[in-house]
């Protein structure tokens, strides 16, 4: 059987309890390591399950899925993702795969964003699609998520936006000769993707992600430092929201009363806030 | 301390370990069973937890929330929600209330339907707006969901459809007796929201949820018994996808031939499917 296990949000402890004994009955235990982390190291996850973890990279699951399915349809053999395992493509690829080589598969769900992102009091059924925000290089400004967060802007709903990560990233030089050297892994921190959402506004000129533009930043979401802060676009790119996870929420004009209560909760700067409700949202201070 | 504390989908081990943890650690733990249900009873989390659990009401969240939260300063209370906790607008409630009267509050996340629909195949990228769909009664067919569901297709998303779940009703005779008598609990099934689509959209006719519009049902997500069919909305309504919980999602136009893919193998009927994907998807079969 291959169990593909999601791990939750923040810590060793946010596996399912069928997820730990899945992963506790199997031979192999793959951690797939490109589409999110953790805030706990592998080692910690060794410990934890008394198993050990072989880390996933991208290339590995694209290239060497035979290797992780090896006899999976006499033994168990756990792939563990970050979150929910159905975030991201590959893991469907590997499904497929599975499938081929008649391997059993279950999907032992988790928490992700996707459906976390409620903590921030504002409701799931006001969420349009979900866009990804990576990382602006000086050649490569890819700023195709802004159509749909005007998409969504105009129906008046929310956008969770998922910032990039990059591990293991190669410099042009190692790359060309060949060198296994990675850069330090990046996360993109809701400062960054609010200057940069605010650049691609500025071409653009749609009105979609405007210096008052309200949003919600998160960071460390489940994790007993979890932080969610309110304020516009303009305050969130000055913002620090310390160490990653990062994720970004662009705020419809369907906000509702009780959205905007538990906003105020969090606002950076409760005055502003309230301005802005008012002028633009059309929702009165208390 | 209040836990507020998501359960999964399926069965008492889908808690995660954090979870586990502090019902165990609670003196009092509470069921909310009026948004979701499990697939196994009380009696058989409370075996598990080795904790009596209360079923709280949804008239029980709303009016004695002062009950719930009692000394919740002092010792620690469980609330538990299935699925994730912030699908419903009631627990941000409670979470108000527990913080005017400095109550901390915890809430540990799991999965909910909203992504672990990623398991059909479709991308959790692609959906917009998530719908409601309640019962018709005889004299109350609210529809609001068809204008959303319109504009997700406009903009070819898929549309996750939450289907209504009834527990605690009293017939108008019992109401008016004042008698505690209730209906057996009702979960609406994929082929009723199937045919409560049809109906208003023969009545609206905008073309956004008809007869040949691709479908996915899914029934009893994250269980081992779990069902996923693909299929146009007339072949859904005249599929049985057996017990509860049921969700339906409507599949839009910017469907990927990866997605595609995943929908053949779940294919209710694959002639019928490929001909739907190739005339209305413009997706040729393999």
């Amino acid at each position: 059987m291959l169990y593909i296990i999601g791990l939750g949000l923040a810590d060793e402890r946010d596996i399912t309890v069928k997820g730990l004994e899945a992963v506790r009955a199997s031979e192999r235990v793959y951690l797939e390591a490109y589409t999110s982390i953790l805030m706990v190291d592998k080692q910690r996850l060794e410990e934890y399950y008394g198993r050990e973890v072989a880390i996933a990279h991208r290339e590995t699951v694209e290239s060497c899925s035979d290797e992780i399915l090896r006899d999976a349809d006499k033994v168990d053999v756990s792939f563990l993702v970050v979150g929910d395992p159905y975030g991201a493509t590959t893991h469907t690829d590997l499904v497929l795969r599975a499938r081929e080589k008649g391997v059993r598969v279950q999907t032992i769900h988790n928490a992700s964003i996707m459906n976390a992102v409620g903590a921030t009091g504002l409701q799931l059924y006001n969420f349009g699609q979900t866009v990804s925000i990576v990382f602006f290089t000086e050649n490569w400004r890819p700023d195709s998520f802004y159509q749909r967060i005007a998409e969504n802007a105009a129906l008046g709903l929310h956008t969770l936006c998922l910032l990039d990560i990059k591990v293991r990233e190669q410099t042009m030089e190692n790359l060309m000769r060949g060198r296994q050297i990675f850069e330090p892994p990046r996360y993109m921190s809701v400062s960054l993707a609010a200057q940069q959402l605010l650049e691609v506004e500025a071409a653009r000129g749609g009105g979609a992600c405007a210096e008052d533009t309200l949003a919600v930043g998160v960071a460390r979401v489940g994790s007993a430092d979890q932080l969610i802060r309110a304020g516009t676009l303009r305050q969130m790119a000055d913002y620090d929201f310390g160490v990653p996870l990062h994720s970004l929420v662009l705020v419809g004009h369907r906000l509702h009363d009780l959205e905007a209560d538990l906003l105020r909760e969090h606002a950076i700067d409760l005055a502003t806030l309230d301005a802005v409700l008012e002028r633009d949202y059309k929702i009165g201070s208390r």
